[in-house]
Parts: structure tokens; C-alpha cells; sequence
């Protein structure tokens, strides 16, 4: 195979080089195309696959899937009976050759990424590489488990009067320099709620920093371990709190930390929306405008 | 009924008063739990809605939903032997004792919003008000349309070298001062994608002000109209251009704007998690310590 970092450069040219890829205006997300799907499995809870990430599964000869960030039960209902390959611990050159030789002897292949591959997902490497071999690829999206934690939590994470806005982050750490952490500039705004992902490890010395750089100790913090798993836990504290209780808890690793007040759900205001003026707009995550 | 801000800022009370809400450790996000229950329907396309979520819309007696925000293809092939009720122009003193009133019936209730419901989804206070009518609820998370809208861009809301956070927000307008608006510190962090929600009709204006405020009018910017339906249609420009373009093309609600360079996945570099070093972690949506 061709050396992933030059198929990955190969195809940005042509697409510099070319029109768009016609796929983006002839495919409609959410349809099952030719080719390799890399499927969001959501949060975990195998009731929390799409339908079309189900048949897809269910429909596959090879699953090549994240390892024990997906949850086994939901291999176990759907895809007992295909082959079954952990990615974990396997560069782009073993990953690619293995789908790529799977796919052209005809068998179904799907690969199975843990949340949305949208989010810290790396899946645009894997489908780059695999394009340059020749192999199509498409995106089924998933819920990502920001959303599960909100659901544990009863909550949401934009709150009329508590969180407009909402940032997916990670802290710093051996990929990511300071200067490109924004967590506490997130925070700093006042009405975002910052949801950490791959951070469990770093809770404490994140908030040190967000201490550090006089932010409020008292803001809540939530941590909602393996969100929608039957080992799902939340614990709850401060910024000032968080690190300890973490680490008494002693997860290290699969959680998703809330920063903010919406994950308390506290003190926020009905909308405009559903208040005696509704005005035949709809409040809405879909791609709408409510009220404006 | 109680006054329905009553009802919220009681629910708010109790929580304060007591300790949290025994269902947050007792209950897992996905799970089927007593209740109405509040489901992410996804961007659009049927296939999109979760497993779980659409087994409880199929044994749905009353399925209340966000009228034409969820496509109605999606009602007919999962619901349509039950009644449907459109939220659109209903308020809280409306909608509140029609679900109440079904659920206490014995009718099987759900309550399907667009996209997830904690995304802009005004869940919470009709949960709320529910429960202080003695009426349990519970969410169950679905697919947003920014990840639809990544799946249509064959692309990646964060890739590597380009874009480390990805930000859900609105623009200013009715309901949000303007000071609340982050869309231009959103921007200006530069390894940011910024997903507007709510904002197809206040594109125009919204670029004018990232263009008074200094940001580089090059930053690509990205439309993706009703993301996953069958009429899905995708926009490219600038913040100089997309205004323009999309005035165009006549499109002022249902749409997706995403703001940056992983809109366009352009020179994104192969993640340290699939090189030669891959160190036995994965890269991660859902909750989990990637690399660090």
C-alpha cells in the first residue's frame, strides 16, 4: 500500500485540484452508499446504534471496531457471527491492508467508531488511505456521549439562561500544546458548557490550571463515567472538588467531564418558545432557526 | 395545570432541597425507563433515529413532534397507525396536559424533537412540568445535525493539525444579547469549527460582523441545507462569500453553517494514534483518553 501520510496528502491535492467529490452533493447522509462504512456506535448502549449503523452491522462479514471503547454487548446482539477485529494497538498500515483486502474479495466490511466519528474521531485518515487503495468510504453518524451524559443527567446542554452554547474540547497533553487548550477561555465566557472529552486522566491539573487562572472554584463540575454502559456512574463537584473525588473514584480513563451549570440544571428560565407568544417557530437542535 | 415557570422553579427547589434526582445513579442514558419519554429523532433520515428510539416511537400511541423540524418520512414509516400531534404554535399550557392527560390514560406517550434534545432542544422545561404534574420523563439522545452534516462533508468537525474543538452555537438575534454571542471568539481561537445553529436566516449579517471584527475573510464556511432529507443541498464559500451565496439559493432556515477549515478537511495531518507509535489507545469519540 501506498504510505498513508502521502495517500492522505494525495487526496487533499486532488480535491484541491478537482471539484469537490461529487458524493457530497449526489449522497445524502445517513444513506448507505458503496463502500466501507465507518459507522458512529454511540455512546455505548446498543440501543443507542441508528437503525441504519444496526443493518449495516448486523449485515457485515468483517466489523473492525474501536476495541473496549465499544461496548461488547452491543458485538455480542449485532454482529455474533462475523469477524470480529479489535483496531486497537494497529497502525494505518496493518488497518488499511486488512479492510481494503476484505472488501475486494467481496465480503461486507464495516468499521465501528466509538460516539460520532465526527468528534476525536481519526476515521478521515483511515477513509483517505482507503480511497487512495481504490476502496470507497462513507460516514454513518452516531450519538456522541456528550449526548448520553445529558441524558443521564436529565438535562441539556444549552439551558435558556444557563448555557447558550456548548464546546467539545479536550486539555492538553502530549497532542495537544497549551497554547491550543481553550478550556479555560471556554469556562471563561460565562455560558458555554465545556465538555471534556479524553480527559479523564488530566482532570485534576486541568482544574489546577482553571485555578490557577481565576476562574471561580465553585463552578459545578460533572464527570459521567461510560455514559449510557451498565457501569455508568456521575460524580459530581466543583472545580475545586472534582480532581479529588475523581480520583477517589478512581476512573482514569472512558469519562465525560461537564463543566458548567447546565449539567445541575439549575435556575434556568422557559424559553421564549413554548411561552404564551410560541410564534409557529420550534425550538430545535436540527438545523433550524426558532425564534429570530 | 401549575403555571409552567412554577413548575420549573419548584422542580428547582426540590432539587436544591434534596439530594439529586435518585434516577441520575439508578437509571442509564438508553435505557427504557417508566415515563414519556423525550427522544433525539436525528437530523432527518429515518435510518438515523437510534434502535431504542425508534422501537418506543413504533409502540407509540400519541407521538408528540417538532412538526416539520422532523421528516415526516420518519413518522410514516415508524408511527403511522399512531395519532401525531405537531408542537408548532403550541405552548407549555398546551402541550404539558395533552401529554399528561395520554400518559395518565394508560396511551403509550413520546415526545420526538429534531436532532438531540440537548442541543437547543427546550426538553428540559416540558420534563420539568411534567414530572411537577406527577408524570415521569426521560430523554433519549439521538444523532445531531452537525454530525450529519460532517457525514454529508465526508469530513471531520476536529482533524488533526486543523481543527482540536468544535463549538455548538447561535447567533445573536431575539433570545441572545449580543454580548452572549461568541461566535467571533469561537472563530478567532483558530482550531476551532463552529457549528451555527438557529442561524441560516442571519448568515449575511453574522459574516458582516466576523469581517468588522478582523477575522480573515477567507475562513471557509460551509451550509449544509436539511442535512440527511432527501433534498439535502450543500453551499461552500467564505465568510467574504457565503452570505451572498446562500441568498442565492433561497434557503433561510434548516440549515447547518459550519465555519472552518475541517468543513473542507484541507491539510489535516495523520493522527498519532494511527502511526507507527499507535500505543495500544484508541482515538475516541465516546469518552476515552486517547493518547495522552
Amino acid at each position: 500500500m501506498t504510505d498513508p501520510q502521502t495517500a492522505i496528502d494525495a487526496e487533499a491535492d486532488a480535491r484541491a485540484a478537482t471539484e469537490r467529490d461529487p458524493r457530497v452533493a449526489d449522497r445524502t447522509a445517513g444513506e448507505v452508499q458503496e463502500g466501507i462504512p465507518f459507522i458512529g456506535a454511540g455512546p455505548g448502549d446498543p440501543g443507542l446504534l441508528t437503525v441504519t449503523g444496526r443493518e449495516l452491522v448486523e449485515a457485515a462479514d468483517l466489523v473492525v471496531h474501536a476495541g473496549s471503547l465499544v461496548n461488547s454487548d452491543l458485538l455480542t446482539e449485532y454482529c455474533a457471527d462475523a469477524e470480529q477485529v479489535s483496531s486497537i494497538g494497529k497502525d494505518l498500515e496493518a488497518l488499511v491492508p486488512l479492510m481494503r483486502d476484505a472488501y475486494e474479495e467481496g465480503r461486507e466490511v464495516v468499521r465501528l467508531h466509538s460516539g460520532d466519528p465526527a468528534i476525536y474521531g481519526a476515521a478521515v485518515e483511515q477513509m483517505d488511505a482507503l480511497e487512495h487503495e481504490g476502496v470507497p468510504t462513507y460516514v454513518v453518524p452516531g450519538v456522541t456521549s456528550a449526548f448520553a451524559a445529558s441524558a443521564t443527567l436529565r438535562t441539556q446542554l444549552t439551558l435558556n439562561g444557563v448555557a447558550n452554547h456548548v464546546a467539545f474540547t479536550r486539555p492538553q497533553g502530549k497532542t495537544l500544546d497549551p497554547e491550543e487548550d481553550h478550556i479555560g477561555e471556554f469556562v471563561g465566557m460565562g455560558d458555554v458548557t465545556t465538555c471534556l472529552y479524553l480527559g479523564t486522566h488530566a482532570v485534576a491539573e486541568t482544574m489546577d490550571r482553571l485555578i490557577d487562572a481565576g476562574h471561580d472554584p465553585d463552578i459545578p463540575v460533572t464527570v459521567v463515567y461510560h455514559a449510557s454502559w451498565p457501569d455508568e456512574d456521575v460524580i459530581e463537584g466543583t472545580i475545586a472538588t472534582i480532581g479529588d473525588r475523581l480520583d477517589e473514584a478512581g476512573y482514569r480513563a472512558s469519562a465525560m467531564v461537564v463543566i458548567g451549570d447546565a449539567a445541575r440544571k439549575a435556575g434556568y428560565e422557559r424559553s421564549y418558545l413554548y411561552d404564551g407568544f410560541a410564534n409557529g417557530d420550534e425550538p430545535a437542535d436540527s438545523q433550524q432557526e426558532a425564534d429570530d
